[in-house]
């Protein structure tokens, strides 16, 4: 806990990256809750974090294939609200791979004294794109690799 | 079209709702398109302008009920990017009803001309809440008017 | 009036674009009251349609220019909070221009029956930047007739 | 620097908190660089943190004052663009202090190799404000305290 705590780039553990974030006003909205787009750009962070953790960052992705991530499509679940100065964890972990798409799956848990309470789940399908804005396959290296990450 | 075009609350059309949007720098990132959680933010602007003009507004819901809505789910895809200054239309409509929830489905067409491009597609569960943030049942008068609009 | 309330890009009256809103929860934080730093996208929607009705849309600026407006400084000062369902009004205007740069003025409105109440003031410098980055001089044709706006 | 990097609290030395930050998709818009706006979103951030080290996080001050910070005032100045992936420190210091209101000076640089660039410079003027949005007196405890982290 005092790793994933103490870090702003996360940490990995038994294939699970988990991602450290408090709560501020720039997330909440008029209900004192956490506006539900907010949580998608929270993710994004993690997502990011995760990745570059296992060599993928935005450069190396450019550098090599002059390519990015991007948003296939996703699912929200929101079960218990998050407020203000609420102490989370995002947990990313890959589901699924294709040979064009990554399935993750993200938990959004608030910490209370020690206890973690799912606050809301995540799913998201993640293509490559190239900088034309065309999908392209996963390179064999990057399919091999995080193949490894699927439990 | 007309009518949709220059309005800002839009208009209702045979149980649809469309409001029309210009994209702006806010909404976009850096592969130069919209940013998948902005378009939860300009649904949410569409969703509040079709319960306005049925006479669900903020103000009614809190006076009437001391509630208001939040997301419980929702699922998106994203299948056409959408670009600076593009400009689209956001269809809303009611798919189905529970005693506590509201399906709504809010497309996302991007306008070329004459022509409209289906860009993406957003399913959404809306609860009502109170202000202790409890689940609360649709009133009987908004659950009938609102089931007369499914279709 | 009228005119204003019923148009998604405003009206342009002795110089000054008016510029209609309502807040919704996306606006909003924790604090109930609109988050300081949306003011400023609010102010970007309705400069892009001050400066659209001026013939100066961002494709425009693109294909004349290869060039888009940037901003080189900006002071706000929060004097009323917003709210939730508030309905506004943005004025804007140009209070002077150089060889390289845009000052504009903007105020939000906040209008309460047919009063309006000045809710806060921004004022910011536009400039205008080329593809690489790099800062330019204003187009004679832009200067000039930019220029007769200033009052 | 070390300590800064591996923070999500960041870091206090001689009176001036650092905090770190990377630059993700959501923070940047279709000009490649981060949006005007995100910055004070960042801000936010960093002079949360700052306090909270200070012992003035949010439940503190809704525990002990029934009170908030606002934003009365800012202005920014953007010298150098930030992009996407890029490592920024803020900067963040207590400027001065008056009865009611709190200047602080926020810097943001870019990290590169070891070299730290100014980017963007942020002057904000924060006030306490009560649950019923009414502007209080900072405490006694509070502007002493505060006060001697005025240089």
């Amino acid at each position: 806990m005092e790793k994933i705590l103490n870090s702003s780039t996360g940490y990995i553990k038994n294939y699970i990256h988990y991602f450290h974030r408090r709560i501020y006003f720039a997330d909440t909205d008029a209900a004192q809750v956490v506006y539900h787009a907010e949580y998608l750009k929270l993710a994004e962070q993690a997502r990011t974090e995760m990745l570059r953790l296992r060599g993928y960052n935005y450069n190396y992705l450019k550098r090599n294939y002059k390519a990015h991530f991007a948003i296939h499509s996703l699912s929200a679940n929101y079960s218990k609200p998050l407020k203000l100065d609420d102490e989370i964890i995002i947990e990313t972990n890959v589901k699924s791979l294709s040979g064009a798409s990554i399935d993750m799956e993200q938990k959004f848990l608030l910490l209370n004294n020690k206890d973690m309470h799912l606050a809301s789940r995540l799913n998201i399908k993640v293509v490559l794109v190239n900088d034309k804005g065309i999908l392209i396959r996963l390179p064999k290296k990057m399919f091999k690799e995080l193949k490894l990450l699927v439990v």
